[in-house]
């Protein structure tokens, strides 16, 4: 584990030295009003990014052949310039691969990937439709996209933008969805869970977080709800025998799941399981939103008296915590 | 239980007498080109409402007191004019209230009434919060709301559109926001269940159902979101030392459950139980239309391979019988 | 040749006998008031269609074997009835194959098929991009493909809706296409073309035209653009060596087309050609429905001072045909 | 009086010492690069509000004790830093009382607010229909009601938003609507003027307006429409026998001031008086707003021939003072 | 005066024989089943229109040189079909021009004509800006526009649709500008009612009204906006020394007086008079409607208790007649 | 030539002194935090604009009679103040009209003026419409006109913002128009290529350039629609015997060249040849500013796999340069 996080310097005295690893996301050459060269960096970590300086790049402790990606060791002090948080680098060399765990560099789903993943897998189990069953079962135990999907962000900013977002943002919506199915008794339930696997599985190509969360340009392009659907038709097409209709309802899932032709749906949902499924992405999307909007009203000291700021997912809506409004509310 | 319904008229040979009780939904004297006078009628039942002629009005055996929203008993035939179905009445009297249970000649849950009150004031006794509960109890306990409650429909004609509809939705919502709570730990169960409760329960004032349902002039104009919140208020207010957050919280839910302003909700979701409550109301409201519109599809003979009509609660989407189209469908 | 079209009926002197070979569209049967069965069909050809009726089903100059989608040999006479026109039907048969020609019987391109075709494939032979090149050669040579490509028509009702009216309309496009490229610097011209060849190629699979011109499942439930991207990918994807870059380009020239999301497009257009592609198109078929449009004022004898009806691809505006305003107007 | 205000520094020679007694809007500890503690503040009074900065929060000569909230004199001068306007402050203590008006240290309406009330209870002694004059003397006679009547600023931001505001916005709209009632005949005068009355009284709750306007926590989540009907309901609900029907007439107008379903209101106006009423309201917060607008510009000395900043509540509209072009423009 | 009005023959006796003058609106030759010609007519008054039948056209006593356009004297009875009223003539000939007064044969304003001019005029007079005096009496005193702006109806069917609307719509809106322009002194008096003057003489143009109420094609190219601006603009520029701002001014009052862009004004008000303009010309054109609306409601005996039917001008809303509902009411 | 150009100044070394010739956009007194007065200056020439402060307005080197609008030759240095471009100037005075070419101070097109006009009159020669001819004859051949037409931008900013810019974009729309017209039998060559010459010639007189690019308060009024149509129509009258018809076609071109409403059109294209208009104004407009944001990307180093910066005029969709990244794009 870090010592200390780009979370932490907010509440640093300014002034004192820090000791650090961090993910570099942007380096720049500089030159002052006087002429003097020094390096803009941005420096980033799981808990965030911060612009840093470094005013004597020529330092020899200042490594010199450091770029952006890589994961460097840093020392300095934080300060505030006009009202901004930034830090000032004295010395900085490259991290040593055994020195630092990836999942501190980059935001992080908090659950357990392998937990997850097996959740995952054991409702795959518990199908018995058995096309399903076989689609789902290839797709995940092809290592390569099974290791992106254990990894990929569920999205760049919006909700669960973190490592094991989709995975933990799945997870959730295969509960629900386990207990939304058996309510309606028109309800598919074996397809509404494999349009719940596969609605977001074209965000492991859309996506790439090796350095920060981006959008590849094949994904700006095409998007994830066309990559997802060819993933899914090709696996599909090499299964021997797969219904026809089964693959359609399938694509149908993945090309409709965003509910709205104005949300980059080409088609709206036009069966049961692919409107319950539109409906529960968007309630999970947004509960989610919330949550780390309340979570990040007390990282920010706001009093359970005090609605958040304006959530981006929710038309800038503003929120009230409910139960800390209730509980800890004045009178 | 009647002898033959509006509904059984659409098969029957046209000529051959039939014998039924009706509701009078409306009654018009009018002229022929040749100067005679005639009766026109809508006559209805549970099942649906169709024209109806009386050609001569001065037989004796047409009764000559009855009214619109009069029960009556009618002779005649049915016949096919210009594709459309209409009945031709020979005999008409009014029926004795022990001759017709109402329940036949409206529209009407297929639950037993009875079950699904059970249910919900289960769901009232199993709240830990007191001022919650005690504001359900005493609303529910009261009688004349208690009676209405039961009789309700859920609206004048998208979903649920039948005596008891009210009830049965509000029941069906309540077993799927108990299996959502748990899963959202931000969720206040007991308030998210009041919402489900209360919601749409200015319904009973908005809409009568004595002869058809309609919107009264008092509905129409305040709408059943203020009606609701009002009869919230008022009752709140009279149990001493109520919570006036859980007050503020109650009624928030009950304005801002249509989820979007242009839908007429004067407030947009702004407690994650508010905005839970408006995705659950709106999915089980579409659920239930789908629902309907896929028995409709098979009363009239549609096969697994047609789309359903359009679907004005899914703004004129065509829908697919997933399970019916796999099942049965062709190849 | 057809002796009589529907078209012809409209201004047909009433009662006069027709005979003539129409495509069955629709079988029903059904019962007068009197009890009677007769027979309700639509009969159709390329100039339209028309309900039809036989009184006297039994006739043994009726036959007995005739279904949907048969063509079928009907003497008769056409009548109106309550301002609609209607074919009253005596004498029918199931025509032989050698006796009609299918262009009759559904509405078809007024233009050479076989010299649309190679227009279509010169345009393919100009290219100097190889891998497009490729990609069409391959495509337009698969024998279903290109049989298919060849009758499609390029919509339902909205515009270029007759067999043939897919080639139709891209070869109009690319002709067009090959003008405005050399206009505009940045565009590549032969991606440019590769996009018009493929935009609507979904369509193929998206509609079916055997009798009558209708969605099908499939087709309703991914839409063209979707089953065009796949078709086009599972090519490219066939041919070793195939630029990748070029892959997301075509996929992103189909995906994007209808150039906005409310249309069903899940991409907006972000490269030239895709932003090109998708005015030319719509302009090509928005001229195509106006000069149809300006085509049935004429037929409905509409004087050079009226304006058409409203049109439906023009959000129900009224036209002006400006040549025939100028040169056959009225002072 | 007080001898400075806010809007004075602007044209403040820099450097140059000011006394002046202000309302503390802010107040936050805040520590400089170097470390050491200061004061950051917003102070206001009825002409705006600016930062201030205690740079010696340890000088005996500013007070330890001042809270957001307390009305303070300080003494300091004004400078500009990075082109924004700030104040450095070296004494400050908390004022007395009798040292100050509360009507200098927030913006309040240039009205004598003792005539409007005059005006405003003219207008309901001048009612006819004697339900509604028991209304409007009754709620208006309520003190605490009164009180905050006169005081509520009609906005938070938009148009009148001042002490005051709200009853100055009424008095405006009551002698307009007097002057549009007679001119159409199917208007009830006294039912619109009680419109114009109660249309906004619930933002005496919605808004706080001790420290600044801000909403309350009960007015962001239930809104002045909701809180406005409530209070309005209640008070009918308490005169014994008050007609019915205009009680059902009086929430609707309360609901449908604001026109459309988008700007809050749960229901369109559907009677002659809610239509005229919404159009007023409008019509009078746009007019004010121009005014408003209008004077800033002089304020800023902005010529004859410029137009306005851009207008929110005009749709980010420019404007032009038709009066000042015509008579002081150039040619 | 006529003796018998289309809107008479509602209630009329079926078969009994009426006599009266009529507009022809329509003419055209058809042939029934059996072949035989009839002509079918719309004949027209000022109380409505109506379809007309004549079977034998060959009768002597059926004039053979009638035209559409002609106003005609007919005999006949009229019957009911299929619940459609239906004229049934027997007799039939070209009106004499002293037999019958225009007014009566298309729906006029029940004002007079000659009063409301004087109004108009009188308000001209009242101006004390020279150069919109020299404007409007210029435009007024000119013969063809004076005819033309007395006898225009101010719509096709929205509002104020019949001979003399333009008139009376504006008269109506003098005196609600003459009452609003002191209520705020932003306001310029003159300018504003030369904009209620001004602001659809286009329409002038923009409608015939020789046969029923028809666009010219030129007013359905150009639009009223366009044609009254042109027309201002043309006059303007014929008057020496007229203020080029005021010009300016006035044309810009036109262009934007519909208040949205999406209602075909190319500007939206951008001074406090168009604005104002903008808001009295569409409360006053809602107003007509409901009071049409409110007024067809009692022709056509709804109760006291019911809406109106669903309004085209407010958006397909219905509406209450508060002071029916209040006065005559059930309780 | 110019030196040194505001665009240089971007890669200058900070400190280094240049000489240039700038026009004077704004001029405003300040004074520094010690109270010390120095002047605001923005300073343009055709490549961009910069802020410059003159610290020492006093020094004998500072010129002190110039004024916003004139042409001045500044001596100083650039610098970097919170990451802003700033110029520092020691020396200034006004530039000799024989020093400066105007065509370096404010964007101008690329093409050559004298062409682009040969071509422009090249098209109006070749037209066989006399009356079109005429028009275009009279209006083009007006000096003030002429002259106007040939310095025009095309727009404020959005596309082909430069001088000469209206000329270039019609020159380019001539070339596309002449192009698509032959392809579409049913377009009026000459009457298209008469909508593309006028449909911005409002432009002249909305827009001023005389010192940037600003709205006349005319413009702003009444805009370039209303301008170009009322000099059209004021043209075309002037012509004897002028077709009335054509009169109508041409302004109705002018006035539905935005396509719709809310784009200020206050009519819709109802002829083919205004809906083709429509489609190449709009498409030449898109193509122009896509290729200036792909220059503006090599120009400030972006990568061939880098997407541009959000385009205002596509909505803010950000692009990619087609051909560069499949030229010189990475793997």
């Amino acid at each position: 584990m870090k010592d200390i996080y780009i979370a932490d310097l907010a509440n640093f005295e300014e002034g004192k030295l820090f000791d650090g690893f961090f993910l570099v996301l942007l380096k720049q050459q500089r030159t002052t009003k006087t002429n003097k060269p020094y390096l803009n960096l941005i420096l980033g970590d799981k808990t965030g990014q911060l612009e840093a300086r470094i005013w004597e790049p020529g330092d020899p402790r200042i490594a010199k052949d450091f770029e952006r990606g890589d994961v460097v060791k840093a020392r300095g002090s934080a300060s505030r310039f006009d009202e901004r948080l930034q830090m000032k680098v004295d010395q900085l060399r490259v991290a040593l691969p055994a020195e630092v765990d990836k999942s501190d560099l980059m935001p992080s789903t908090t659950y357990d990937v392998e937990g997850l993943w097996k959740q995952l897998m054991g409702f795959v189990e518990s199908f018995t439709e058995p096309d399903l069953k076989r689609l789902l079962t290839t797709l995940l135990n092809d290592p390569v996209i099974a290791a992106a999907y254990r990894e990929a962000p569920a999205a760049k900013q919006l909700h669960h933008a973190w490592l094991g977002g989709l995975l933990e943002h799945v997870v959730s919506l295969l509960t629900l969805a386990d207990r939304v199915a058996p309510h309606y008794s028109l309800l598919h339930r074996d397809l509404l869970l494999t349009g719940v696997i596969l609605h977001d599985i074209g965000k492991v190509r859309e996506l790439s977080w090796e350095i920060g969360f981006e959008y590849t340009i094949e994904g700006t392009l095409l998007g994830h709800i066309q990559m997802g659907a060819a993933l899914a038709e090709r696996t599909m097409d090499s299964l021997p025998g797969f219904s026809p209709r089964l693959k359609t309802l399938v694509l149908h899932m993945i090309l409709s799941h965003h509910g709205k032709l104005e949300f980059g749906s080409p088609k709206l949902p036009m069966i049961p399981e692919a409107l319950a499924l539109s409906f529960i992405d968007d309630l999970d999307a947004k509960m989610q939103a919330i949550s780390s909007e309340f979570e990040k009203a007390i990282r920010e000291n706001k009093g359970p008296d005090e609605l958040t700021g304006k959530v981006w997912a929710l038309d800038q809506r503003q929120l009230l915590n409910t139960k800390r409004w209730l509980n800890e509310g004045g009178k």
